[in-house]
C-alpha cells in the first residue's frame, strides 16, 4: 500500500444551495495536490456510505462534472443524518470505521456538515488517540440556519438569505398590487428551528431602497398574540397591507411551536411546517383581513439559481481551505470565516478546535433583534448585507432550465464484509 | 378640449412577474407616439381608479423608472379583483365611467387582465353603441393561469411555468440527497383553480437532460387516491424518492378540492390553499414516508428575479401592441401570440375579437396530459418549452437585491364628485 493516503469526504444533514461548491473546493483541491493526496472516496449517503463501506470513487467523475458540482444544489453524492454514537456506547461503529479507512487505504476525513456532523467529525479525529488509528479529521462547516459558533457565518447561509429576502420582496410587491379589493396579508413560513437568522432575511427585504411592512416572528422572542395582531394591523392600516415571515421554530410563551406535527427527525429534533397557515387563520379571524400565505420549506435551501456570489465563494473556499489544513498536518479542526472588515466586506480563513464547535449551537444575538421583537436592528442588517451580496448565476440550458450535474457515482469495489447499522 | 385623445391604462385581477413588462409597452409606445395620442392615465388598483376618479398621471414618471417596470414584478398602480355588472344591472357604474373618461379627454381603454378582466373591457368597448360615448377599448393579455382562449399562451404563463420547472427540479435534487435516511417525498402546491397548465410545469423539470420522479395532480384529473399512492410507491421503490406537484385545483371524484378553505374571492372562485399538507400527510399515513412540503402561493407569481425571457418579450410586446391597435382605430379586440413554428420556435402577433375572448376558460388539451394522468406528453412539453425560455434577469442593487421600481404614482386632478362603488 502506497505511502501517499487518500482521502475520505462525506456530506451530512440537511443540504444546501452551495455544500456541492464545498466539495466541488474539497476534490479540485485534492486534484492539485496529487502528488501528496491520493484518491478522494465519497460517502455515498454520508457516514453511512463510511460504515456500509459504499464508496464513490471521484476519480471516475470528469473536471468538468467537479466543476459543476460549483453550481449545482443539493448534496451530490447524498446526505444522511445519522450521529455516531459515543465511542462507549457503540465501539463496533467505530472499529467498523477503521477498517473501512484501512482497507482503503484513507488517511484524511472530510465531513461537510452542521454542529451534529462537527460532534461526528470530533469523534472520528480522536480515533488516533482512543484507537490508535492514524487519521486526521477536518469538518467543513455548513449549514442554512448559520447556527455554528465561532465562524463569522456558515456556507449555505448567505444564499438561503437572499432567497428569502427577495421572495419577501417579490411577494410584499405582490399583495400591495391586491391590497386595494383582496388580499391584505402575506405570510411566508421560513426554516429555522432554534435560531431566527433566517427569518431575519425576510427584513432585509425593506432597506434604503424600498420601505415595506415586514414584521418577523423570531424563534428567539415567544409569541405575543395580542401585540403581534397590534402590528398587523397598524402596517395594515399605514401600508394597505402586511408581509409576515415566521420562523417554523417560532413558538408560544409555554415552548409549544406555532405549528408542531407531531413527528421527529432522526436526530430527535421535532419535525415541524406549518407555522404559515397558523398565522395567516389567526390574523383572519381577528382582524378580517384577506390573507395568502406560503411555505418555502426545501425551496430556500436549494435555490442555487439565486445564491449569493460571497456564499458560493466561501462554500469553495471552506472545502479548499479543509485539504490545506490537513496537507499542513492538522487535525480535529474546522475552517472558518472570519470576518477582518465591514466596509468595504473582507474577510480571511480562520480555523476552530472541533471539541470548540461540536453541538454547540449560535443564537441570534438579542442586539440583532429589533426593540419590538418583530424585526432587525442596524447591527444586524450591516451582518448579513455583504453574505446576500452579487449573484452567481448556474450555466442554463437552451431549454430554459439550469445544466446542474448529476454525477456517474462510480462504486469502489468493497473489500471487506457487510455491515449492518 | 385638444382633439388628441389621452389614454387609459388599467391592470386587473391576479398580479404577474411580467404585467409590469406590458405596462411599460402601452406606456413606451404612447409617449413614441405624442402626435396622436395624449398622455397615458393610469387607474390607481384598476377599473376602480377610473370609477373613483383616481387616476395616475405616468407622465410624471420617468423614462427610467418606467423602463424599470419592464424587470419589476406585481402592478405597478394597483391591481383590484372587480367585475363590472351587465350594463342593464348597473348602469350607473357605466355613466360613471363616461364622466370620468370625459372630464379627462379619455379616449382610449386598456385594460390588462384575464378572462374576468376581458368581460369589462368588452362591455367598455361597446359604450360607444350602448351609451353613445366614443372609446376605443383594448385588452392585454395577461394570467398566470394560461387560460385565455385563441392566442397561443398568456403573457404571465412562461414565468411561473419557470419558476415551477425550476424549483421542481432544484427540491428534487434536495430530496434525493436525504432520501437514503430522511424525507422520501416532496409536495409542492401550485396556481391553477380549474387548468393545470402551472401544474403540468412541475413535470417539465424531469427532462432529456435530467431524469427525476415527478408525479403531477391535475385539476382536469378526478384524484384517484389508491392509483395515486401506488404511483408514489413505485417511484420511491424505483429512484429512492418522489416528487409531486399538486395544483390547488386537485380534486376528488366528487368535486371537493383536496383543500378548500371555504372563503371566496371577490369573483366568487373559492380561496384554495392546503392541498400539499393534506397529500403529504395522505402518502405519510399509507406508506409511512417522511415527507416535506412547500406551498409556493405568491412566491411563483411574484418570481421576476427569473423569469423567462420569451415571457418578458411578450409581454411587452402585447402591450405595444394594443396601443398600435388603438392607434389603428381597432376597438373590442386583444392582441394574441400566435405560434407560427416550433422548431425554431416563431411567434407573431394577432388579434382576437373580445367578444370571443371574455369569460371563456382554455382547458389543457386532453392530448397534453399522460395516459395515466399524473404526467405530460412530447406535445404538452414541445408547447411549453419555448415559453419558458431564457433567462431575463433585473439588475441588482450591490446589496443583492433586485432594483424594483416603486412608481411615483401621481395623482391627477380630480374634476367630479366623488362616487361610491
Amino acid at each position: 500500500m502506497s505511502k501517499k493516503k487518500n482521502a475520505f469526504y462525506a456530506q451530512s444533514g440537511g443540504v444546501t444551495a452551495v455544500i456541492n461548491a464545498s466539495a466541488c473546493g474539497v476534490i479540485e483541491t485534492a486534484r492539485k495536490n496529487k502528488d501528496k493526496i491520493g484518491k478522494v472516496y465519497a460517502g455515498r449517503n454520508g457516514i453511512i456510505g463510511a460504515l456500509t463501506e459504499d464508496l464513490i470513487d471521484t476519480s471516475k467523475e470528469s473536471a468538468r462534472d467537479i466543476a459543476a458540482l460549483r453550481h449545482t444544489p443539493s448534496g451530490g453524492f447524498g446526505s444522511c443524518r445519522f450521529k455516531l454514537k459515543s465511542l462507549e456506547e457503540n465501539k463496533r461503529e467505530y472499529e467498523r470505521l477503521i477498517d473501512v479507512f484501512e482497507a482503503h487505504n484513507i488517511g484524511y476525513f472530510f465531513y461537510n456538515g452542521g454542529g451534529d456532523s462537527a460532534d461526528t467529525c470530533l469523534k472520528v479525529s480522536q480515533l488516533s488517540k482512543s484507537m490508535g488509528y492514524p487519521i486526521q479529521a477536518i469538518h467543513v462547516p455548513k449549514t442554512v440556519d448559520n447556527d455554528l459558533p465561532i465562524t463569522d457565518n456558515c456556507p449555505g447561509f448567505g444564499s438561503v438569505a437572499k432567497y428569502i429576502a427577495l421572495s419577501t420582496l417579490e411577494a410584499s410587491f405582490d399583495v400591495a398590487s391586491m391590497c386595494a379589493t383582496s388580499t391584505k396579508v402575506f405570510v411566508l413560513e421560513v426554516m429555522g428551528r432554534h435560531a431566527g437568522w433566517i427569518a431575519a432575511a425576510g427584513a432585509m427585504a425593506s432597506d434604503e431602497n424600498i420601505d415595506l411592512p415586514i414584521i418577523v416572528l423570531f424563534p428567539e422572542v415567544k409569541f405575543a398574540k395580542t401585540k403581534f395582531l397590534k402590528a398587523v394591523k397598524e402596517k395594515v392600516q399605514k401600508y394597505g397591507y402586511c408581509s409576515v415571515v415566521v420562523s417554523e421554530g417560532a413558538h408560544w410563551p409555554d415552548g409549544r411551536f406555532l405549528a408542531e406535527q407531531g413527528t421527529r427527525d432522526a436526530f430527535g429534533h421535532a419535525q415541524l411546517g406549518g407555522a404559515a397557515p397558523v398565522v395567516a387563520n389567526m390574523i383572519h379571524e381577528a382582524l378580517g383581513y384577506k390573507y395568502h400565505w406560503a411555505v418555502a420549506d426545501y425551496l430556500q435551501r436549494a435555490a442555487r439559481h439565486i445564491a449569493s456570489k460571497t456564499d458560493v465563494e466561501q462554500a469553495y473556499a471552506m472545502g479548499k481551505a479543509a485539504v490545506e489544513f490537513a496537507l499542513a498536518g492538522k487535525n480535529s479542526v474546522m475552517p472558518t470565516i472570519k470576518r477582518t472588515s465591514n466596509a468595504p466586506y473582507k474577510w480571511t480563513i480562520g480555523s476552530a478546535n472541533l471539541s470548540r464547535v461540536a453541538n454547540v449551537e449560535k443564537m441570534m444575538p438579542a442586539s440583532f433583534i429589533s426593540k419590538d421583537g418583530f424585526g432587525i436592528t442596524k447591527r444586524c442588517r450591516t451582518y448579513m448585507e455583504p453574505l446576500m451580496r452579487g449573484e452567481d448565476y448556474p450555466p442554463y440550458h437552451k431549454s430554459g432550465m439550469p445544466k446542474y450535474v448529476q454525477l456517474k457515482k462510480v462504486p469502489v469495489t468493497q473489500k471487506l464484509k457487510p455491515f449492518k447499522i
